[in-house]
């Protein structure tokens, strides 16, 4: 069995997703590394936190080092030293955001490279080919990723387009020991989202995501949105909320009964010198800082605040030291994975709407770090 | 006693150095922390190669964050999270090199701060005082070092002045847990040496230090110059060699009776994509490497040749990734300590000398790095 869900507790639930390179305690939180490193951290580091498993990110990765030389390496887990599970992307995201597209028709979408302007083109059949390539042990089909604010009738194309490819994608694939979610697309639009959720559902895929979210209306619209799309997919799939992002909308995941996420979010504010906190977010840049001995958080049990105080962090970043970022990357997932953990325990013990509320409660206090 | 000679092999020895952060093995490299952190390592990772003590700079401490700072939260080992020995230099190097020096005199130097135009002073006693706040296990009296090319009338001048402020930070210096070393200044002119040497040597230091040749006339001359001047120093006393230098002037200073190196080399190297290998530097940047499955080194320990590639590591550079000059300043590193690890045993051996000759001949078949 794929996915057991253990626990429920309202909506939420928690889970153990098993694949090829280990299992995974849902909901967990997956550090990104686009380019096959997860920024400034070794492997030993995510672990000592840790991380269960990793994002890649297919675009960035075909076309630089490219998914045949990872793959003529021994793949990706070996080419970046990463044991445990991956999961990659399908492309079509960085493509829409990233590249020029130049056309996107049903076959698929021809785009310019970001890095040198080399012409491209990624079909279902390709996406699915490179991400085999890398070996990752979750694949996701290729889709369209509308604007934020696409009208009524780009969502539609966007969804009817994202089911056409999802069904190539499934025919496409062949590696036994990789499992490919697909991609529930609509926007806000629940109608759209539920018609496209069950024609993904007939095709009995092993998993399922909510894409569009990252780049979607802003956090009420998506913490209404959350349950009602959770819900239309099947209890016991797991469930994956891509690009979504600060701790207070992966707890409104949660709680809509999402088990996996994603998000560039604690390691691009760290490399910033902003640390998320059971508080709210600190900026170590602040003057105030320059001669607190306090760690970061004094109940936090990752490297950096078992060992630094926030005067050595000022410093760092004052400096423009490497470590800097390195060891406020680190707590920041760190915290992340905490966040996880802890509404793991929560859901266990039937009280996660309760935690949800004193952690929100206690971020309030603070504006955000965006 | 503070420091103990194990074995002597021609003028090489082995021996062991006491401060009261640890022993040290000797000859032993000390990687440079110039802002209070080895650049994007942690104490962890360096104490995975064999590190025994750290390098500080005392002039871009005190002026960022503050040797004050620093005091007041502990002192440098604990500001840092480094346990074992640290050796601070005196400032006097980087004031010449790096500040707008505005007037020197007996009384010490003023200087314009590289960071933000400060205008500040050195003086003996100041060297002295802002190493004791830092609470290094090894403090360095503050002394003049004149550029490579300076006239005979500017060496005996210089060294006049060294010797002067020799005294006075002896005078000033108080810590009983930390050792101050002097150093012998003169270039390359030996007899100068000799004097300077002599001058030290009454004043009785529990260990002396060769500046100067870091900025000093080519390897050759160093190598040269460097037997007759570590043979002014006592035998009994530990000998350091200041900022040198490559792998084959360390075990030129080795071959002379060096005990102890620093330089920024193997980490700045790192940085720019070229390794430290038994078969000489290589480029990791070159695209030779693109498709290499083989580790920089085969027979290297460190974590970056036991799980990496040459290919992942020549990804990171061309993705401008942190991981790339984390993992090859950790291998570089590492290559220095093995290089004394190997110079320790091969002089207990009685081999040093065959030991030498084989790495430099290694070596020479590639052009150098710099």
């Amino acid at each position: 069995m794929t996915f057991q869900p253990l626990h429920f507790d309202g909506l939420s639930r928690t889970g153990r997703l098993t694949t090829a390179h280990g299992v995974i305690d849902t909901p967990m939180f997956m550090p990104v590394g686009t380019q096959a490193t997860v920024k400034g951290l070794t492997p030993d580091q995510l672990r000592s936190i840790g991380t269960q498993i990793l994002l890649g990110n297919t675009y960035h990765l075909t076309l630089r080092p490219g998914d045949e030389l990872i793959a003529e390496l021994g793949g990706l887990h070996k080419f970046m030293n990463w044991s445990g599970p991956i999961l990659t992307d399908s492309g079509g995201f960085q493509v829409f955001s990233l590249a020029e597209v130049r056309k996107i028709t049903d076959a698929g979408a021809s785009f310019k490279s970001h890095i040198d302007g080399r012409l491209l083109d990624l079909t279902p059949e390709k996406a699915v080919h490179i991400q085999e390539n890398l070996g990752s042990d979750i694949a996701m089909v290729l889709d369209e990723c509308p604007p934020g604010k696409a009208t009524p009738e780009v969502l539609r194309g966007a969804v009817r387009r994202t089911l056409l490819w999802a069904e190539r994608c499934r025919k496409a694939h062949s590696r036994a020991d990789q499992l490919l979610f697909a991609i529930v697309q609509g926007g806000t639009d629940l109608a759209l989202r539920g018609e496209c959720a069950r024609e993904l559902v007939d095709l009995d895929f092993p998993g399922y995501a909510l894409g569009g979210f990252s780049v979607g209306e802003g956090p009420e619209a998506m913490h209404t949105a959350l349950e009602p799309c959770a819900t239309l997919l099947p209890t016991e799939k797991p469930r994956y909320l891509m690009g979504v992002g600060r701790p207070q909308d992966l707890l409104a995941g949660v709680a809509a009964g999402i088990d996996l996420f994603d998000c560039v979010m604690p390691t691009r504010n760290g490399r910033n010198a902003v640390a998320f906190t059971n508080d709210g977010p600190i900026r170590l840049r602040n003057a105030c800082h320059r001669r607190d001995p306090a760690p970061v958080e004094s109940d936090c049990l990752c490297e950096t605040c078992r060992n630094y105080s926030r005067a050595y962090l000022h410093h760092l970043f004052a400096a423009e030291e490497m470590l800097g970022p390195i060891l406020l990357s680190l707590h920041n997932l760190a915290f992340y994975l905490r966040l996880m953990a802890d509404s793991r325990q929560a859901i266990a013990r039937g009280q996660f709407r309760d935690f949800r509320a004193e952690c929100v409660a206690r971020w309030d206090r603070r504006s955000p770090a965006e």
